[in-house]
This record gives structure tokens, sequence and C-alpha cells, in this order.
């Protein structure tokens, strides 16, 4: 029989152990924080159907859907056609559209895979997983002030260290708009060369979210071709002609000066933003409307140093249609942001031709769990067992295997080890395995009436300290004997002992 | 625009938000099990390569895979075919092979979503959950024993009332064939009529598989058809042909006199197999197997009323290769296993030609789920918090908001009223919602420095007591009022009074 090969699809990853026990307590740690906060889980297929799937997305999402073949059919017919969800925000309008007497308010999370065939790259996979928690038929401002006091609660439990919430809105972008007087859409001219190099000219209509496309290059072209291409076009460096929207400088000079806003705190931006929008019909309004979200935060104890306001991140996200909040690790910030999300009450239109109001934020667990392993800020075990039961001598398995279940009667994670290997080997693997405690029972300590626990993890920390084997093997570091039926009590002992040392 | 249907495929679904925690509750509890045993948890992508995935399942398996099509490539050429996973064992096998340095034994558990394109039907979906536990690289009898034990300790932590685990041994089937003198392979005369009704008679092969295909229809179609079938064959209703497999009278006889063996516990039940397979070579050696395994379950505590050998549940498992095992909960027979597995040494054959001794087993976790729903014994909660703090007055609601908090800062799950609708449908939502607490906050409370906390099962368990609305809004039962300080403490008692009347 010709052998296969093991392998997984580029773009697609095994979690071995170590790391799926950390993802394990990440998503754990996650799902405590929101049911304190009562949300309610939800469960939803990883198979949808294309029209389901695609109508919200954009075409660069739709190319990114995995198709998933109907085998009662023999060919895909456009009813039929199926696909992997790509994320969860979808469904989630999915089932608002589907079962009408969900209750309302409907605040839930929903922790689950979802795929994309996007190109895979580093830190880039096909698979992984989104944990989103949303509000859903509340329009309160309330409600977003609970999703950005989440997000803080939920990274502090997570012990990320120093992080920042920002948060703005996207109604202050639409101010924006009207500050510098740029319409919705407009005419821009475009000089281009015809076959034979003569200079033409033709008109075509932009929008204002082309302004904010523009904008959202400002990290990496720079104020300079940012201005240039609001207004004029330039030429890059490869000699294509980057056309500009034609906006005047004194529009231009407008948008700078709202993004130079830079305040000493929430209040203070706000301040500064009153008096930049001061003649803008409805500003007070939406600015009022942040200050009021500001203070319920100060209120609850978050302050300045995680939650800020930053105008700047409302840039691009067409998708929201009110308050929008993005997070970042200080610590890391080359993972960008971790936790994003805002309001967007354009949910199920497409599905039942009404609005309805919804806020809410999703993780990436993949890109957070790596910026924590990174940072050094997660418990990683290869193990889930404390306590490895050695095999010393064949004739002894039954006793063996009491003691092992003594042990996880009282709690406390055990493994008998199953091999038929020395003891050697089998102390290596409890080293390999970071379990911390190895029993030891042969018939020498049946006869007495004892065990030998030995505390692995004191050699660890301690044989930096000794010179010579055979002194740290004479005064055996960390080994203890204990009666037989004290175990429990001796085991839960030296546990406390290590967790004290390596906590 | 058109508006699209919010539906699912046939054969899946959504779990909404009380199903989803009950399927949590489900999975967390087995999970702390797993790990007091100190299995470790492993993570796959659920796409894998179809080469992956097919080649251990047999033909029908392989027409029940999903096929998905990587969007990368115009056509799926034979090397890109990928499909989504219809087991967990097959991954398992594929990691084994492709992480030669994983610690051996390698312990796991893995509880994640499989697809089967199979015609759905009542609760059989096309999208369910599996919950398996292996032990890889150990032959021992005593990694089978283990897996015995979780199995009883996983049901009891279910608290799914009373169950068997039913346990017997691939290698006593290999017994039988000696016993009753039945050659792995064998040629049988089947009498037919050609084209013009003249008897003809061909020479087929079958093999021992095919008698214990026959034996598993016994509960179906009875001794006596099966008899005949094992023997000369014979027509059923419809008049078809049914060919026998020209076993002799005298080898029927010793099958029926081995599934006739019905002891009186596991002593007897081998006592009676020892007797019947008396003079077959190599029996005691098998016998005394499956009889140390007993010994050990009884030493530690497994006794009869939950581990039983049942002989006959070896039947038509070819795949397996030593002992096996299947779970039945008593109160509910219907649901058949919900919990099976066993030994099966050929795991990662077929990727690197080479045996590793492996054994699990695997729950349904959607059909056990099923099972004890319609038991009445699992924990369903439509919420997740234990307070509804209303809102009561719209200029208060920043009061609510740190109400809401204090609650949760001391862990205990709260949710703050997010719609606009009046105090009566809020408390309509706590009770559909299954709230158990609701607090009443007004400028009331307010100037007089409390707090009204409302218990809400106390109406549901005393309505029956009381006669007269009146008297019950008069006497206010299960409503208190607590200083506003001792917000904490008052909930915390309250809800120790609810779980008192209702654990």
């Amino acid at each position: 029989m010709a052998k296969v090969k093991p392998r997984v699809f580029r773009g697609l990853r095994d979690l071995l152990p170590e790391q799926m026990a950390a993802r394990q307590w990440l998503i754990d740690t996650i799902r405590g924080v929101y049911e304190r906060y009562g949300f309610v889980p939800l469960g939803t297929p990883a198979i949808e159907y294309l029209d389901v799937l695609s109508g919200s997305a954009g075409a660069e999402a739709q190319q990114s859907i995995f198709h998933v073949r109907n085998p009662e059919k023999r060919r895909d017919s456009d009813e039929e056609a199926l696909g992997l969800r790509f994320d969860l925000t979808v469904p989630l309008a999915r089932v608002i559209s589907q079962y009408r007497d969900l209750p309302r308010p409907f605040r839930r999370y929903q922790v689950a895979s979802v795929w994309r065939a996007d190109k895979p790259d580093r830190g880039r996979f096909r698979e992984f997983t989104q944990f989103d928690l949303d509000s859903v038929g509340v329009s309160s401002e309330v409600a977003d002030v609970e999703i950005i006091a989440a997000m803080c609660d939920t990274l502090t439990a997570l012990k990320v260290g120093s992080y920042r919430v920002r948060f703005s809105s996207r109604k202050i972008l639409n101010l924006l708009l009207k500050y510098a007087e740029i319409p919705d859409q407009f005419e821009v001219s475009i000089q281009e060369e015809d076959g034979i190099g003569r200079p033409v000219t033709r008109t075509e209509t932009r929008s204002s979210s082309d302004v904010f496309r523009v904008l959202d290059k400002l990290d990496k072209i720079g104020p300079d071709k940012v201005r240039l291409e609001l207004t004029i076009g330039y030429t890059d460096k490869s000699g294509d002609r980057i056309p500009g929207l034609g906006l005047t400088n004194d529009q231009v000079d407008r948008i700078e000066k709202f993004l130079a806003i830079q305040g000493d705190g929430r209040e203070d931006v706000l301040g500064q933003l009153r008096e930049v929008f001061g003649p803008v019909p409805e500003a007070e309004e939406e600015i009022d409307v942040l200050a009021g979200m500001s203070r319920q935060l100060a209120k609850l104890g978050y302050e300045e140093d995680r939650a800020v306001i930053d105008l700047s991140i409302a840039r691009g996200l067409a998708y929201y249609t009110g308050p929008v909040f993005e997070a970042i690790l200080v610590d890391a910030p080359q993972f960008g942001s971790v936790f994003g999300g805002g309001r967007y009450d354009e949910l199920v239109t497409r599905f039942i031709g009404e609005r309805i109001p919804a806020t809410g934020a999703s993780i990436g667990v993949d890109r957070l769990l790596a910026a924590l392993l990174e940072l050094n800020r997660i418990p990683t075990r290869k193990s889930t067992a404390q306590v490895l039961v050695t095999a010393l001598d064949s004739t002894m398995t039954d006793d063996y295997l009491e003691l092992t279940f003594e042990l996880r009667r009282a709690g406390i994670s055990a493994e008998l080890f199953l091999g038929k290997k020395g003891i050697g080997k089998q102390m290596k693997y409890a080293d390999q395995q970071e379990i911390p405690l190895a029993l030891m029972y042969g018939s020498d300590e049946r006869d007495k009436g004892i065990v030998t626990l030995k505390n692995l993890m004191h050699g660890k920390t301690r044989s930096g300290e000794i010179e010579k084997r055979e002194e740290w093997i004479r005064e055996r570091p960390g080994q203890i004997e204990a009666p037989r039926g004290e175990l429990v009590d001796a085991v839960r002992k030296m546990l406390s002992d290590v967790e004290q040392s390596h906590g």
C-alpha cells in the first residue's frame, strides 16, 4: 500500500498541546468576563449558504470564501451553493433575522473558527478563531460603553500588561466632511494621455469614502503625499500617476486641523474638537454623545490610562454607523489592533429590510495569543498533569493504579506512566512535559509504608547552585518521604511549595 | 435590493443560548475529568487533504466527506483536493505521523466539530461534535483500564444516572473463530438460476468478517434467520434469495453456545468463557487479559454496577484489535451507545508503515446531550446573568451602570436592562430569561439609600400557595430592601436562598 504523506494545507496548522492549553486558558478567561456581563453563548454551523455569506461581503471578501460541495447535488445549483463562514457577524445577522422571537436585547458571545482563503502569510492563517461579543436591539450608547468596559476588563483579566482601548465615532467623521465641506459625492477631473501621447481629461465620480481611504494611508505614505493625493495627485517612484481627488487646499487644511487634535485626556480632546467643529451643525450633539460615554466610563473607573479618545481610528470604517473602538497592547504595538469593533445598525437590513441597532467587538484570538506568547504573559504548560506516578516495578501495576486514582479523586491531576521504560526515561518524560512532581513507589517503599515524592522544579532552580553531581544526589534536593496514608496531603503541600517558588 | 432568506442547509442547525450553555457545561465537565487524568488538549484544522482523510475510510465514509474547493486552483488537482474532517481519529493519526518528536505515550483529548454529508435524519446532523480521548504508544492493557475508568468517571461527573460501560475484546472473537473452526477465508457455493431458469452453482470466497456481519443482525432478524444465513441461506418475504455462508450445524451450535454466555458478574462470565473455550489454544492467555482488567477495575472501585463484561459488543468491529468498550444510559437505552471505543493498533500504518499501539474512546456530544436533556439531567439556563438590574428612570443611567459593575466586580453575573421598556416588560424579560434576581432602584430608593431586590424564583414556587393576587402584591413575597452599601452581600444571600430552594 502506498503511504500517504502526513501534512496539512498551506495556511492551516495544528495546535499542539502547549499551544492548545494556552488558547484554552485565553478562551476560558474571556468567557468568564463575558458571562459576568450576562452575555449568552451562541453556536452556528460552520457551513452557510453562499448567498447568506456573501451578500454583505465586498468583492474581496467574496473571493476569500472557501466553497463547500454539497454532495447531494451533481453540480452546484445557485440555490444550493455552500461555503465556510468567514466571520461571526454574518451568522449573527442570519440568526437575528431567522428567529424573530429571540429576546431583545439579544446580548450574545460566540467563539468559533472562521475560514478565509487568503494568501497565507506569517501570522495569517486560513482557519482562525474569532471571539465576538455583541448587543443587538439597543440603540443607547450605554451598550457601547458596556462593550468598551468589557474590552478593558477582558484585557485586564488576560494580564496583558498595559493596553489602550481607543474609541471615537463614525459620526465624528461625518462632521469632518461637513466641516471640510466635502459632499458625499463629487466629480474629479483626471488628466491622462491618449494612445499617442496627447493629454486628455476625463471626469469621474468620487465619494467621501475615497477621502477616508486616502487618509488611511497616512502611516504608510506620510502627510505630504496624502495632501497631494487629496488635491492634485502625484507621480510615484515607479513613474505611475496617482490621480488626486481635487480637494482645495482649504479643505485639506481643515482635515489636517482635525487630524492634529492631540489632547491631554478625553475631556481635552473633546474640548478641542468642539472648538474646531464649532460652526458645524449637529456637532454639539454628536460630541455630547462621546462626552457622555467618557463620563460614564470615568464613573466606572475606566480612566485615561486605558480608555482614550482617538479621533484617527474611525478612518476607513465605512461599515460602522456610530461609536468605534479598538485595542492595542502598549508593549506589543507591532501586533496592531487585537480587539476591535463598533456600532453597526445595518446588521440585518439585507435579510429583513429593517434596521436593528447593534454594537459589538471581536477578538482575533490567534493574533492576541501570538502577542501574549511573545510577551511571555500567558501561562503555558505542556501537560495538564501535576503529578507523574512513575512505574518502577512491573509487578506493582495495581498499586500504581491505586495511587494514581487516589490523587485524581482528590482533585489532583495525575498521570500514571504507561510506557515500558526505565526510571531515568520516566523522569526525563516528566521533565519534558513540565510535570512538577514525580511519585516513586517500589517494594522498598511498600515495605516501609511510605511514598517518595520528588519536586522536579526544585532541581531546576537549584541546579545552578550545586556544583557537584554527587553532592546533588546525596542531598536529594526536593525529595521527601511521606507515609503512604498521607499521600494526598503530602502531594498538596509539595504542589503549593512549587507554586510559591514558581508562581 | 432583493432580500436574502435567512436559513441553514438541511442537516445543519444553530445552537441557541440555552442549548449552547448546556453543551458548554457538558464539555467543561468532560474536560475537567480528562485533565484530572493528565490528558492534554490537541487542536487540528477542520480542512484536511482528501488523501489524508479518505485512506482509512470505507467507500461509504468517503461518500460522506464534504469537499472543499481550494480557491487558489482553477480546478481541483488530485494533490490539492481538500475536505472537511469526518472524525477526530484520522487527524490524530496524521499528527502522530507528522510530529515524530511528540512525547510517548501521547495521551490527548480533542473536542471539535466533524462533518458528514449523510442524509440528515431526526437527531442525525451533518455537523456534530465529537469528544475523543486516546492513549497512543502504549500496548499495556493498563491504558485500556484507564479509558474504561475515565468513561465511568465522566458519566458520573455528568450525573447521567445509572449507566453501564460494557467491555470485551476483539481477540475473544478471534478465539470464537478458532473454537467454531471457521477459517479466516473460506469458499461458499451459491445456488442460482441462469438466464433461462436452469440451476447453476457458483463458488465465492467469504471471510470471518462476513460471519460477524451476519451475527450483527441478531437483534434485527432473530436467531432462526441468523442460523439459516450462517448455514444454507433462506428466501425472504419479498422472494429474494439470501445465500448462506455454508457453516455446519456444529459450527453454528458453537457460536450459539458462545453467545448464550450470560454470567452473574464479570468473574462468572469469564469462568463460563473458560469452560466453553477450554480446548482452544491461547484462550487461557486472552481470557487472563480480560480477567486482569476486571481485577484492576475492581481494585479501583469500578464494580459490576457500572462496568460489565458483555461478549456481544465485539461484533462487527473489524477496526479494533484488542479490548473494546461502549457505554449506554440505563434510563435511556433508546439512545444506544453514547460513548465507545477500543484498542486499534493500526492507527498510523498507512502514513508511516509502522504499527503504533493506541486505545481510546469517543463521545458523541450531540447524542449524549440529547439523551441528558430528555432525561432532564442537565442544568439548563437561558441566561448567564444572576441579576437583572432594571432601568426605571432614564435620568439614572449612570447609577444603574455603577450598580451593575459593582456586582460584576464582586464576581456576580449581572445584566443591565438596555432596552427602552417599562418595568413590566423588563420583569417579563427577566422571567423569560430565567434570571433569578431583579434589582430595582429609583429616585425613591436613592433618597432612602437602599436597593430593592426581588427573588423572581420565589414567585414561581409560591404562586400556587397564594390565592388572591391582592394578597400576593401586599405581601411582596421574595422582595426585600437592603442598604445601598450592602448591595453585594444582600445579593449573595438572596442567590444562596434561591439555590437552596431550587438547587
